[in-house]
């Protein structure tokens, strides 16, 4: 998946100082943002679906960060330095209260441990993004 | 707009603290997401592009972040408070950011004007929410 | 909501044939996609959840196709017919949709019916855009 | 990139009837959605920028559309077929009038061209999964 995304960043005029950080953070906010979307929408086929509406709501709102998230950090031309970091810290509250959350039913559920995997990796490429902010 | 906001959020079991901050926070996103929207179009119409690109670009970002805030905000049950305040202040910042931008060119383009106006009381109204926050 | 909605539209160069019917639809598509999401958070905090996982499956997917359907019919500049006709069939689907389905819960939950009320308005309001396209 | 995409709805209740095929097309809506908003914000730093700005704003519809399909595409449970069609075909056209456009600019800013890729691919993965829709 986001095959083209590599090329594109490269081909751009305004490089990046460490444009490997910026691909990862894009990728993984996207990926996240996919997982939780998907992890909301198995709670929503399991039997047990009471216990989960805590999941879905922390998914539901991890989803939409992470997608504003990747789109922000995508924008490589004239950045924002105090949105890029703002939104970037709640992208990061955002992971980690979903990943907290379906880290409870991962043991029951797959949708949830691979959910709070990808949460969890995203909130650490997006702190690895914070870290080499000029 | 966004006429039936108000009755939705009236008829919800989890009421907020303070219902009408948390109405007027979502709808001060969606209107400043439509501003932002509209006003990177608008700056595609005129004839001298090249000085609004940084105005594009910030409008782009407060769109998505306004958005995502507006999602998030609107979501009464079990708010994770970390995540909530996150989003808030990430939208402060790109409301300030477009805001500041935007201002630079409103005495030459009522659009600019116009969403310098909706990301200023969109900032205000995130603020607001953020001060009235359990 | 959206107080800056009108303004915005009237101060760009590319004026639409249907100002009004241009402005209406985003403004309910923007309040749809608004009450869409908040239907899925309501019905998430029902005690009788399970019976909900339909309402709140078409309320994402409302809710998605709302926010996108806003944003392309918002940009006056140079907008693409083709792509433009089939994001309003694709919000009226969507709404068609979700308005079925809370239709069958708004004697219980005043949510579903509020949401339903909301999207059959959208359905209507892009219908009527898409009557007037040139 | 969304490496968690695969594992993730090869867990769930509801399998789709052709899962690669549903994978596929939101790998590529993904893609796709951050190709548009890179190529837009590199079409902002080029020195030519007037004549790019139909593709920025074709860039920024087929974004919004590819990411609202990437949603509805990825929530396996209870699909609703009307509205699932609609937004595939909604993204389709998004993606041919944004290849039509970037293709013009191709030979001369590569991210057009990878931009025109990504489009063409999304186009082709929507249409697979609307031909194999039970």
């Amino acid at each position: 998946m986001a095959q083209h995304l590599t090329a594109m960043l490269e081909s751009q005029r305004h490089q990046p100082v460490a444009l490997a950080v910026v691909r990862d953070c894009i990728a993984a906010c996207l990926d996240c943002g996919a997982a939780c979307t998907s992890c909301a929408d198995a709670c929503l086929a399991e039997p047990m679906l009471a216990g989960l509406a805590p999941c879905i709501r922390l998914d539901l709102d991890c989803a939409d960060i992470c997608q504003a998230t990747a789109r922000v950090v995508g924008r490589l031309t004239r950045p924002n330095k105090a949105s890029m970091a703002a939104i970037l810290q709640a992208c990061i509250a955002g992971c980690e209260a979903c990943a907290a959350e379906c880290s409870k039913h991962a043991g029951m559920h797959a949708h949830c441990r691979i959910c709070a995997e990808a949460c969890s990796e995203c909130a650490k490429a997006c702190q690895a993004l914070l870290d080499v902010m000029p």
